[in-house]
């Protein structure tokens, strides 16, 4: 970081790391955006550009790691603030692993722009959509310390999970009509996979920001809405 | 904790810090082994112990954490110490996570044994006998503060994502063959999944223990022998 010579108030420091965090967000939100428009829009093009946004966010999450060192060995951090410096690479952690599984989307959006339209692609706006505003809402719940929009996110991961769970079912009926759909139906799969886990870590950033505004964990298991790890649908079928 | 009372030394707080890191190494290496397990053993009873195991390292995990932040409000550690202080809550999150994954694995373990075998879950025991060694070494590496051991670790995962990517293209084609091997081979999509992102985790780990040993990242893009995202194998039969 080209300004570590220049002294700053313990203040500045820490705008400083929440300033990289909010930049990280918002790249994070774009990749999450171009992730899905190029799925749906079986733009290959976009999806490349969008591939390559990531290199960006992990830069990111290392100058927010380098700041929290800073601030750590220069300003020894207790009680809220040791909570919001933690909590910030905890954050910071959380977005790198959403801007991972976006990638992945991204890259599976190539493949499928070069194979035939699949019906269940109809179902990956509209979980795109929803995760979208997760990770807006909770961003802004962070930025807000705003406890209340971050329990809503928490609790909207129950959507997510069943969005993703009769997608789920609705692919592997789909691959069974016809194994034509197979090839392609393996990389829905996946995607609706990467973006449920994009909406368990915006629930993770909404249980930080929960402690690190009030000092106490969020209680209680969150909801979950998704049996596919249990689930033997056309198990009939396959006897 | 209930110890919060007792004073240490700095010492021993450091080794509080990385005992308990070590049991939770401890059991995620025995989460794994008994999801992969349950599922070339097809036994239900194994995996469902598994899943509730998890609870334990998701404990451990919040202990490993509030130490950290009792280390450093009490001792503000700085330097190598303070590298191993961060280190260490970064590695429990990738345990964690690693865990999260060894979870999914027995429960779809669950699903499996309820349904007829699939010849290519011979793939699965080989696959789980390397990440469980990468794991294991990963974890003697920290333990050692053995750079070189963690970087042969980082250097492995190649080998698994190509065991992966092999897994993927036989379960594509197994699933074209018949459509009552689609359900079952669905889960064993997601378990090879599973195991090669904590193959992933592993590595995230040697990286760690090279930076809190060396002080310096580990150079270099990790070698990555897995194109699945790209794949579009059989597209031709899908025109």
């Amino acid at each position: 970081m080209g300004n570590d010579h220049i002294v700053r108030s313990y203040d500045e420091e820490l705008n400083r790391l929440t300033g990289l965090l909010a930049r990280m967000g918002g790249l994070v939100e774009a990749e999450l955006a171009g992730a899905i428009e190029a799925v749906s829009s079986r733009d290959a093009e976009l999806a490349t550009r969008t591939v390559r946004s990531d290199a960006r966010v992990d830069e990111l999450e290392r100058e927010i790691g380098e700041q929290v060192v800073r601030v750590m060995a220069l300003r020894q951090p207790v009680a809220s603030d040791l909570r919001l410096v933690l909590g910030s690479l905890r954050i910071a952690g959380d977005l790198e692993r959403s801007a991972d599984y976006a990638k992945n989307v991204a890259k599976r959006a190539v493949a499928l722009s070069q194979l035939p339209v699949l019906r269940p692609v109809h179902a990956i706006p509209r979980m795109g959509a929803v995760v979208r505003e997760m990770l807006k809402d909770v961003l802004d719940a962070f930025a807000a310390r705003d406890v209340a929009k971050a329990v809503a996110v928490w609790n909207r991961d129950e959507e997510l999970d069943e969005m993703h769970g009769s997608l789920f079912r609705e692919l592997v009926t789909y691959m069974m009509e016809d194994p034509r759909n197979i090839t392609g139906s393996t990389h829905l799969l996946f995607i609706a996979k990467n973006i449920e886990r994009i909406g368990d870590h915006a629930t993770n950033i909404a249980e930080t920001i929960h402690y690190l505004v009030k000092g106490v964990p969020l209680a209680g298991e969150r909801p979950k809405g998704d049996g596919t790890s249990f689930s033997t649908v056309g198990a009939e079928g396959a006897q």
